[in-house]
């Protein structure tokens, strides 16, 4: 159990459910001295808020963020800082067969068998609102590391079959289209496709892709603590994704050595790689190129078609998930990525600090 | 720091270096009364032996494990088990560039940034020689999976561009090849591909797929804790994977809700998928079917032809790193990803015991 | 950083400074199935409220608390259980010399070198408002615990130098007096010295000790997470705690083997021991006897006296405390101490139940 | 389960039993660049050997120290250091009654419940050889800190009713005694005792102090991972503590707040205070004054007189403990407990390393 908390020293614990009193995020560990105020937290929180096109639910959630601890004279302590988000769009509803079905593609069949019943309404604690927490944290972690010179990109690189190539990415068009797309033809591409799906009452998977520049090499632990495999954790914890890849990722199995080695070499501004098919990590540890992880999203498990499954007693039944569902999870994912992979960064960044007796001897004599 | 412990309840801590003393783990919390010998634990370091084919090194590892503790009259005892495998071929030789040089595609570089230096005989702690100890945590866990009716199975999918199509799987024949593939006339195709790899001093990546059966419901913890993305960080964290996937992981990005979507149905054997897109996971949680995953592995870094590089003090510089090298990692990447599933699975499962009331009142009332 | 969280199974993170919005906890893993309401809760809250007598602070907290998550048709869901209590009383007042000085006996000083400022009102984060969250944790801990036959008794065993000795011990009139002593006679003698005591501008310590009866054999970690071990700590992270000892503790270190040793024996109910100096922990595992231990609690550190000390800058200065302060703290850690064995015992109940194998058979198999 | 770990960044991972293979430690999470031998190890473990004197067991053992892995030309890399120590003293004997009962005092018991069965041969894992990890952790610890100009002193403070007063305490005669007591009157005085403990085939209880100076202030985290919490559960988890207190503990109980309080004031060295009841310690954060803490040690559980017990399978029965056994546990816990101290200030200093904003950035821009 006890599945809530992320992190070690910056650390983070989310709680709540899609139709309970709220959601939140207790983030121990920040330090003291930061800058932060609740409009930093929605920022963040308002890149994966629905009701902003037409692929994302209509639900006119509010979500503001209230900031109940940590902060005094608008920097934090180092004390932890709790953030309430309370859930506005409660109204009760018939739940119909969702309260006693199992949908399939969600956790209602594994809730219910590990913890012997659920809490139906909205999927719970399974709902994709349990991400506003980690977007909560995510926009703390990445204000430290913006003091650090560290910057995070994330962008849907693919919908379906419809796959930007990086040689066309225009990053200053991301926030430019509902999707999040770095271009802009890829985009309408992608709509249209949208389109046809949601007439057929079905939908589509997709891609992010998250680029992280300025981070100091020397981050990630060898052995089980890597950055890329605590980054995999971080963004395969995600509701939705099914698969993660750092670098030149599956394309490295298809690849040979001469190919997929990225040459150093170095010049005025320090040492480089000619090539960065290791997105930035070498042997568990940042090499100081940008780290590029990619995460691929499953299909909105909510469709409209009729769909065999069980109820909660085992008996064999047919559901047709109605409500307002998006027919594309990618664009809200794109800022929870984001905030996954901030959050495991500065942790890491954190965890390297004694790795030299030199910087024990820096900060204490 | 400190990032060779892996695992809550059932928790591994691997030491050791590819030509220091030897290497070894030690597992704590392994439940006591399980019939256990160094047979057992060789058993699976023989399955990682180099020596063994053309295409695995020609180094004479003995690698005998000595279990120190944690077995009294052939069982365990509920306390650590460490194991120790000494190093036998350390005949000191010269390092020659190595020493001095930072490897593509290796941890020198990264090494020599977070640490201030690096042991370069051999990789030093970065050497896959670090796996015997998750291989003989991985036979531990294993056998405890077996006194419940788990079962996994690992194999090589791919090597390059060969690769298999489920429907052409045989597992009887895994041990039967060099590759460790499922399908003899693949592993000879593949054996080809390899030999041209040898001839061009160039090297492979591939992808390794692990099955795990007979995995009760329920394990796994709703947000951070999930699962998959445990088995994620587990995978991920060894050497040379560059990308995990569950289910129909990347697939499922280029896919439908009415094509990924698994239906439930029931009959008179209990509860069932139609499909298992979700490679066995919902929500992060066991759903009762086979669990799937796959890794992507880069080609081996160590390769014959000249490469471009720097020294250590930063100097530009070429390099051709020669010894006995695999030209590829796969086939003994094979039992390692298998290993860290095992210990995994396990550690989820032992998790999962408090989660309802009612099995706390099973043991304690 | 990052000291909030406690717990591995059963995990509470805590939150909140003494004048911010309010303050709270998180409680991951609490076992699904529980009936549980706010009221539960209050219950224990009102145990540690201030202005229940004239030995405790005049402030009229209220300390309502609310259930956020977690809780579905009144039962715990076994998702994160997050309590909120909105600071009621924060009028703003006049913090004078607090702002700028360091308090002797607070932690004034060590929060400025620490994080380079602090939250100077009413302590923030290091005020006893901080246990809230640990006892409406304990709260949850404590009933799942009833559920398991498990009871947790604690009072107050001295003020000053008035002990009451354990064959004097009186259980039910524990809550009939303001200070929770168990014997009437001894809480009018240790009235009387608190009034001396505030009549001279100063405060007291004492003693609280705490039985806990019903708890199962076995529960504890040998070595590091000894049940014993594990206690010590949580009950020395409470602010005013100087000292803990478990059974015959410092009296142990005076005694003889002979003495100290508690013979075993059985009868018709099963294994007993003739004594109890080990205080039910032998090796750091229960063993099934009442667990005792006792815990030395500083005097209050804000008197009425002046007292020298320093200002946040550095110079010399002195300083008089004002404000509404408990001539005693000893009464209302006496709920406190209980809920932190509370969550303690509960963790190691659940950490336990992988020790044998045949304990994951009946569960899994 | 998995009790054998200990520390966040600076972590120790111990395992062995009394009568196995060995026993040893894993350290992970060492800085790099340390230098460090065999001798610098072996120099503590011979604190803690026994048969050095009439009042510590005669057996022979060496307790060699080999270090296996993370040490390279002298210096640590920063990777796990594997420390192994072999049992030399495996005679197999008659283990007669101790093999089929519960011995008083011991584990025994509690270990059958917990695990089913348990390895009989000198205590097993719960024997007092177990320190042997924790000490060769605790040099390594001591070393880092040594660095940082903090050191550890550690002592016999009393010996059943013979009790050094502070005032008394000479440090330069420690080791000039056999029971490490900082008075040689006090030592002749408790050696007489201890004859006498000895012809009347008893043992004697005592308590250990141990002071740190040069510590830092800064180090440890408020709420649950005090320093002094931390401190707390480090020195209870060693075998035969009953009890720990810092600064002035227990006094603290029996005293007002105008005599417990500390009052600060500064000269021209800095900020001091000018009495230390604190024990180093406000708000469980190190105020850079000395730590301060005892311990209470009970007697040596292992008597020749004759006591009432249990066998294995239940039944009444009557035991005596035979063999080599120390009059007193004292002296030789004295080195275990300053290890305990050493590996927890270091973690907590390492802990401490991000607390401020202006950490982050001297160690990263």
């Amino acid at each position: 159990m006890a599945g809530s908390t992320y992190g070690t020293l910056f650390r983070i614990t989310t709680w709540g459910e899609s139709h309970g009193a709220g959601l939140g995020v207790v983030i121990d560990g920040c330090p003291a001295g930061l800058s932060l105020s609740e409009e930093d937290i929605q920022a963040h929180l308002d890149r994966r808020r629905p009701g902003q096109s037409r692929y994302t639910t209509k639900r006119s959630e509010e979500d503001r963020a209230e900031i109940l601890s940590g902060i005094f004279e608008g920097r934090t302590t180092g004390t932890p800082i709790s953030i309430l988000v309370r859930n506005k769009d409660q109204r009760s509803h018939d739940y119909g067969k969702i309260k006693d079905c199992c949908r399939p593609g969600h956790a209602d069949y594994t809730f219910n068998v590990k913890y012997g019943f659920r809490d139906y309404r909205g999927g719970g604690r399974s709902s994709g609102r349990e991400t506003i927490g980690r977007v909560a944290a995510g926009a703390v972690a990445s204000k430290v590391l913006g003091e650090l010179g560290v910057r995070l990109t994330a962008y849907t690189r693919s919908i379906g079959d419809i796959c930007i190539p990086p040689s066309e990415y225009h990053y200053d068009c991301i926030s430019e289209n509902a999707l999040y797309m770095p271009n802009k033809e890829y985009a309408e591409k992608a709509a249209e496709y949208l389109e046809t799906c949601m007439r057929n009452k079905d939908s589509s998977g997709g891609t992010v892709e998250c680029v992280i520049t300025g981070m100091p090499a020397g981050a990630g632990e060898p052995v089980f603590d890597k950055l890329d495999a605590s980054l995999a954790k971080a963004v395969m914890s995600i509701g939705a994704v099914k698969g993660v890849e750092i670098g030149s990722g599956f394309r490295a199995s298809r690849s040979k050595g001469s190919e997929n080695n990225d040459a150093f070499f170095r010049d005025e501004n320090g040492v480089h790689k000619r090539t960065n098919n290791a997105g930035g990590i070498l042997g568990g540890i940042s090499d100081g190129s940008p780290i590029i992880l990619r995460a691929a999203i499953k299909p909105t498990s909510s469709i409209a078609q009729e769909q065999s499954t069980i109820t909660n007693d085992g008996e064999n039944t047919t559901i047709v998930v109605t409500g307002r569902h998006d027919p594309v999870i990618v664009p809200r994912a794109v800022v929870v990525i984001e905030s996954m992979a901030a959050v495991t960064l500065l942790d890491m960044l954190m965890m390297n600090m004694p790795a030299k007796l030199e910087n024990l001897k820096k900060l204490y004599k």
